[in-house]
């Protein structure tokens, strides 16, 4: 039995495996981002109900949004998350559970199990994109988390794609995530609609309806995200890349035209070949990719 | 004994090694791009001329200007030697000779080389690129050459970094290779001098001498080149990146820009350790590369 936890800005979510089917899970809103205190007890008490279900827990996970140093087990910086700055998260479960415990990043949670048990499990290489508040990214190589040389590879929602282009919350101009973020499309959608726009949920009905303006929104974000494919392809020639994250919910309406435009910018005619896929394993992906680490 | 190729547009280049020994060197201007039959003959004659100098030779090893298919062994469609289009020319060589001959792509040969012995020896993920005529890249992890899902990873040159941007000899826009090749940077210099340019060497002279034109050229190549090693850091983030081809002549005025702009546009902290080189071996690194090649 694993407990696996994902720790986000909004909603805490935890799972209880039992080899590979889930026992139990937990979603409770993230009570604070700021307050080391109350989301350290927070954490540890979804970690106490979870444990109660099971009679003898082998392992805890969990992965946190935002970087970590994996070697080290220390949450660096988490601009969503900054209660957790500089705390090494796993030694302080460990030491009052007694049970072993592994941090990571989120989004290579997200990746690891999309690629062991979700849309990337027959591929060797999977890269893992989210799109939501932020733009993440990882790589699985043979099924292992690919961290890079000092733990952060993946940032593509942050490769400049338009010199001198849109403002990114980084401080960069032309990065790819103001064109493919949440607040991005609302930007884009503001432009194409002519007013202000609080959800993005509208356009998925829209554009399933044939509307044409929701229609040519996701276009513009799928050659966008149709770039950045390119470039990762152009670059590191993964044999699929999974996109999830809650932008995904516009489905082929983003996918088309950002297949289109990859097969467009990338190279190599072999590399084409790379297969674009939809995330499978749903909200809880975070929490089951947490139970799969290994240090 | 071994004897390693380097096949380029412009000249073949031949060692023969024993151990980690250079023992023989040649290098002849290539007789044809588009003959088959010259080309083919030119290279079995170079590789003759090197084993007549050795008692016994154990593997060779031929790097390739192009894309080459490595698991088939074939040559695909390199642009600038289509002589060599489709040819199994690992084959033909060892049928010819009788000695276990191995293919690959010439950049690999390069970054396979600077990882092993050259600038990269000391570090476990190198990413190596060239800029010349064109601009090649590839990466080389623990020792061995990493060449993606389909073989064509490391195409570095064709990733956007400027949507609608300078035209790309492959056919986009805002590629980065426009900015950073030989022709690109003539282009450049074109703008900044208001003439025609035939050669860069000028300007390495011009900018030693404080010509603070040739010093404004090299540091707008610079910036964007930095653009480029950003985007290659956000995604992979390898513990080095080595710079090798003509156009390092230029040397410091290149590289402390492009480092410059590199450290502004990675997000990570962490990952603005990556080391930027100078690569160390020479016009022959190719070569000894291909004597390094494993199957």
């Amino acid at each position: 039995m694993i407990i696996g936890l994902d720790v986000g800005g909004t909603n805490i979510k935890g799972v209880l495996i039992n080899g590979r089917k889930v026992i139990a899970k937990i979603k409770v809103a993230t009570k604070s981002r700021t307050d080391k205190k109350i989301l350290v007890n927070q954490i540890l008490s979804c970690i106490d109900g979870l444990k109660n279900k099971a009679s003898k827990i082998e392992k805890i996970g969990i992965g946190i949004a935002g970087p970590i140093d994996f070697k080290k087990q220390t949450v660096l910086n988490p601009p969503n998350l900054i209660a957790l700055r500089g705390l090494k998260l796993g030694k302080l479960v460990q030491d009052k559970f007694g049970i072993k415990t592994i941090i990571e990043h989120d989004v290579n949670c997200f990746v690891l199990v999309e690629a062991i048990l979700g849309a990337g499990k027959n591929y060797k290489s999977v890269f893992g994109i989210t799109l939501g508040t932020g733009v993440g990214g990882g790589m699985v190589i043979d099924k292992k988390i690919y961290r890079g040389a000092h733990g952060s590879s993946g940032e593509v929602g942050h490769m400049t794609i338009e010199k001198n282009g849109r403002q990114c919350k980084c401080g960069n101009k032309g990065c790819l995530e103001p064109y493919i973020c949440d607040t991005g499309i609302k930007q884009t959608a503001k432009q194409i609609f002519k007013k202000q726009i609080d959800s993005l949920r509208i356009f998925d009905d829209l554009a399933k309806k044939g509307d044409k303006r929701a229609i040519k929104l996701y276009e513009t974000v799928g050659k966008y995200l149709g770039i950045g494919l390119a470039n990762i392809v152009d670059t590191i020639n993964p044999e699929v890349i999974v996109i999830g994250g809650g932008i995904m919910r516009a489905g082929k309406f983003i996918l088309n035209p950002a297949k289109k435009e990859m097969k467009k910018n990338i190279l190599s005619q072999s590399a084409k070949k790379t297969k674009i896929l939809k995330s499978k394993l749903g909200k809880f992906a975070g929490a089951i990719g947490a139970t799969l680490l290994t240090l």
